[in-house]
């Protein structure tokens, strides 16, 4: 089962709690009040520059319920930072990151009684921004609407997840140089559907994406930054402006280094994989982000055959119950990590 | 001015008419009716897939008035068509063409009073589709609203056009091969506003993309196709994938080796085209779209130079004149270009 669907029947993305948060931008006033309000729908009018130009950037953390029952925000302040940087490149206003952390904290306040208990979930945050402006000349629009939606989650592993089955995408690209990769744009994902679409008819459960140039560096996951553990060695594509700067990968990387591994940001090919897995230096492969935390991958997917991924043998299961026992509160984190909603 | 600022004032992209087409395709019924309706506001969930994942794809044509007061649908086949093709890379469905192009021609006879006079300018058709399903899971969505808008538009050439300045842009990219360059995506768009909010900054027009991967082919400007004429041949970047194919584009071709000019389509570097003006081959670069029609280029800024190119020499204006005469119902139209609203 893809992540999406496994959270489905737990309600990922379908179910929402009662209230939101909803601010405005203009061009004159800047950032409004940020309301929480009654779930509402949106009156739209047709001519609304999102719809045309596709000005969209969105966020997604999550709020877990700990075993003393409090709820802990994880990262909040670097989610919206991102957000508020995401911004720039698609010539949108930057968030209020103190209004808009404030926002979240009181609508968690309000509807946080919907966050599943310890062991059975989340409750998954989608700060979104998109132009709202009527109007149909291309330039970056007047006036902006910026919306947070609290929906519970299940958890990833309730649903018996496996480890991934990862086809490496060799037609479709995602994001080159230049492009809108490092931000969580609207865009990306449109760009990725067609893709992700044809490898899950294929018996894949995501895309791992090619670089735009050479077609033989390993960007990301549909879904997840990527990390490969060669030997002792944990490696990751660095963030070289066309993949996106992974909450979860950064807190990945930080809890390995505190714990003494040794890890590297780097370019990674797809050739330089393959002979580690021949020569038994592949340890693992995994992935990381928001939904599942730390995902196996068990298999790449490629045009003429596919390499199988030792499983279990890596870093990931540390890393998922070093950041799962960070979430519940169970050990200590790093400054500004957790905010508890009081 | 821009483009846009330059029709803003004659209503274009803010003035609609009173009446839009709506229909919807669901997963499980397909198309539904396609009904014009009065102009509304659209309610949207606020987890509408395309406020977070961007499925998003339009199109844009006009109606023109000609001189015996009939109006007159430039290449509607082929518009309603190319937005049928779109869909397919952005996992959408296809439009039912059949019926989007009955729908146009219903709308155009309800609302088609509001075209103005032949001189004064045109009716701008906007179609487009967009996921609305509520549903924050990365898949394509299960249902679609189509809308069609009716903008009246001045005339580009009422306002005093001058030769556009363009800005060649070597830090964004606005679509790699393997990416959604060549359908109209909103995505591509979102991609572009911010090089073109640089570019007006330093006091040019439009931007002039260059290609994603060795930075050096010439792509496509801003909202329009780009042409250059070096001695007597007519030369046009070939459709390679990451450009869009131009309706425009492909009548101005078609004219020009209708009255014998040679034409090519084939891949041109910076470097080709400023040789060509040293030389003095260059007779002069012009952009084709539905909003400007043809659009002579009179400057191209670089990082460190401006490159002037002639205007007036080339066919541009021969071109211009003949398509117009189209428009108009002054000249006749090749066979499926004309589409007069009864």
């Amino acid at each position: 089962m893809t992540d999406a669907k496994k959270q489905v029947g737990m309600g990922f993305g379908r179910v929402f709690t009662d209230h939101i948060v909803l601010a405005r931008w203009t061009e004159d006033e800047g950032w409004g009040a940020h309301e929480v309000v009654p779930r509402h729908t949106l009156s739209l009018d047709p001519a609304a520059a999102v719809l045309h130009y596709g000005q969209a950037l969105f966020d997604g953390l999550k709020a877990y319920r700990g075993d003393d029952d409090q709820l802990r925000v994880f990262r909040l302040a670097d989610h919206v930072q991102r957000l508020h940087d995401g911004g720039e490149r698609l010539a949108m206003p930057g968030v209020d990151t103190a209004q808009l952390r404030a926002a979240i904290l009181e609508l968690l306040r309000v509807d946080g009684h919907a966050a599943p208990k310890a062991t059975d979930g989340s409750l998954y945050i989608r700060p979104f921004l998109f132009a709202d402006e009527p109007f149909l000349g291309v330039r970056p629009a007047a006036s902006y609407l910026l919306v947070v939606l609290l929906s519970p989650v299940g958890s990833y592993y309730d649903a018996g997840a496996r480890p991934l089955r990862l086809w490496v995408e060799r037609e479709h690209v995602r994001a080159a140089p230049g492009g809108l990769g490092a931000v969580k744009a609207a865009a990306n994902y449109a760009a990725s559907l067609s893709a992700a679409t044809r490898a899950k008819a294929r018996g894949y459960d995501q895309v791992l994406w090619l670089d735009a140039i050479e077609r033989r560096y390993l960007e990301e996951v549909g879904t997840m930054n990527l990390f490969a553990q060669l030997g002792d060695t944990v490696v990751t594509p660095a963030l070289d402006g066309t993949i996106l700067g992974g909450i979860t990968r950064a807190s990945s990387l930080s809890l390995l280094r505190e714990a003494g591994r040794a890890v590297e940001e780097r370019r990674i090919t797809l050739d330089e994989l393959e002979a580690a897995a021949r020569g038994g230096q592949l340890r693992g492969v995994f992935g990381t982000g928001t939904a599942a935390v730390v995902a196996p991958v068990g298999t790449l997917g490629l045009d003429e055959h596919t390499l199988e991924i030792p499983v279990g043998q890596d870093v990931a299961p540390w890393l998922l119950e070093t950041l799962t026992a960070i979430h519940r509160g169970r050990r200590a984190a790093p400054a500004g990590w957790i905010d508890v909603v009081s």
